[in-house]
């Protein structure tokens, strides 16, 4: 039987914030018996590996990275098993059909795409609420050039929304590691559907 | 020299009046001298491809339809040149790509994930807003789920924003295929890029 | 209704003799109203365009480019439309599966990957023989480093086999152009499948 | 430090012997320290992570399936990480491409645009023969349509031949698993490159 597999989709360049959080959530995953599956880069992609590592449960093969390139040493050092598939952001898709329950953190117009496949793939998806005290209205403001530099990425908007009518639920939103855990848990209290 | 390739996204079940906003816009592109790439599905692709049929202007190979599988019978009858990719949802990449500029016709999860690799692949994007009159924060009140459906569809909100702070335009928003047609010449006044 | 499209798998470095029997296959191609579809780039690619477009016959829209990379400019300029994918190697699946017919021409493993897959895909294949007067025999002995460059390609060695039990025909073999265009005429006498 | 992925590539549809013999080399590999990674359905893939699943040595993580539609429940049972691509037969490249080393069991056309793919980007391949005393002018007859059912499939003919001159090795040709085990060794007795 395999392992509950969590997705991460998340920027390249983030803040040392962003990454404190992303560095946790990936030991979390980990502690809990879950693997990580990323795109096996940088920023986001590189703490949450990371993070896996550093759990004293992380057995070899718990974190998977899915490159767009076909050379394996563009993956960050934690990543157990590199995926180099030559297939561009097309390898996104990949990431997210694999995973059984998809996390964005912060993010840009890649990870914005990412969420929308997971929705098409009908996976759940948590967003990290980087700015909960915010309101929606006053985020999507920052969604103009001269603002965006402002903005908490992609992850911090969307929780809360649906993108379309094929689906009756709506994006969780999280405002840290323990709280997207805590919904991994409920969501899959019966174990992997 | 190739034709300049007009990139059309939006959703298979499309309301009546998006259908002939559509179908308007394809004999516009054609009229124009452009090519039309879609999905090559029904919907929006379907009535973009037949209005560029009904362009007196129209070649044979001036529509081309990117099927997300490998059968060349799930293509509507007015695309001329048929791709059958079998890469699934990840064939939208390859429209997006191909396209010299991508215009969102309405649109669920998919169209938006199309709208964000096309911010990703540095395309000029122009989104058709079906409701100019009402507001944003309006709009994006609607994306939860027992709203959605009275909802216009992606391409009536996005327009006026950036996705992330790697471009510096925004979204075109257009109110009709008239005015698509206007931005594309005042983009490519100089000719392709 | 759209055109037969006729795939064309090849080396991109090809000598001088290969080059011309290329041109002058594409040139039949265009005569004979079908579309050309190949990998876009140099070589067998460029020959094949370049006849298609020296073609009396020849309209904007029939010679169709499938490029490994995201960039316009990496396909040769006798190439109508390009289709930029990003998707590596695995564009070959797309250019194969697009054609009704792919004919091979010389050729190393990258153009014996395209062959299976034609193979797989159920398209009748063409292999033209650049050495026709040499046994089976004689041309696998040249499968060996030491020999290899004495070879003409997989082109001249794979007509006349069959490459699993999935089908009970084999792949056709061709000495030039002309018998390309005979053997075309002969499977589609009765109009596209 | 990852581990050595072995890529098995073989027919979905293969005879008894041929299930024992892929059984084995999937215990051996995994006895040895290595992952395997396969198209993870049925046939040799099966028969192949089966094995694996039976070593004394198995880690949870050791057995990855790349499967080429969208459903996980499309996997055979002995996959321990299974990777829904949605990419169709274009996933037998991110087979090729993830392995270190290729192992050819048996296979039809398939098999063939996978040894094709392996060879293009620079994998060793082993070549497992099931017909070692036959000469390989005897196993080219057998690929005519009459005769292929009496074939033992492209692992059996294509060791010892080279590919095209982008390379100087050949394909390695082994008679059992025991044999590729060796062979591996050797390949990789400095370490993974």
């Amino acid at each position: 039987m395999g392992k509950l597999i969590v997705g991460i989709v998340g920027t390249s360049s983030a803040s040392k914030h962003v990454i404190q959080v992303a560095e946790k959530l990936g030991r979390l995953i980990v502690d809990n018996g879950y693997r990580i599956i990323s795109g096996g880069l940088t920023g986001v992609m590189e703490a949450v590996s990371r993070g896996g590592q550093k759990s004293e449960n992380h057995t070899n093969g718990d974190i998977i990275g899915i490159l767009p390139g076909l050379l394996k040493t563009d993956a960050n050092k934690y990543v157990d098993i590199i995926i180099p598939t030559g297939f561009g952001y097309a390898r996104n898709l990949i990431i997210v059909n694999t995973a059984d329950v998809v996390i964005a953190v912060a993010g840009g117009s890649g990870t914005l795409s990412e969420i929308a496949f997971a929705w098409q793939f009908q996976k759940p998806i948590i967003a990290l609420d980087f700015e909960p005290s915010q309101s929606l209205v006053e985020k999507i403001k920052l969604l103009s050039h001269s603002d965006f530099k402002k903005s908490k990425g992609w992850s911090s908007i969307i929780g809360g929304l649906c993108l379309d009518e094929t689906r009756t639920d709506t994006i969780f939103s999280a405002e840290n590691p323990e709280e997207c855990i805590s919904i991994i848990k409920t969501i899959f209290r019966n174990g992997l559907k």
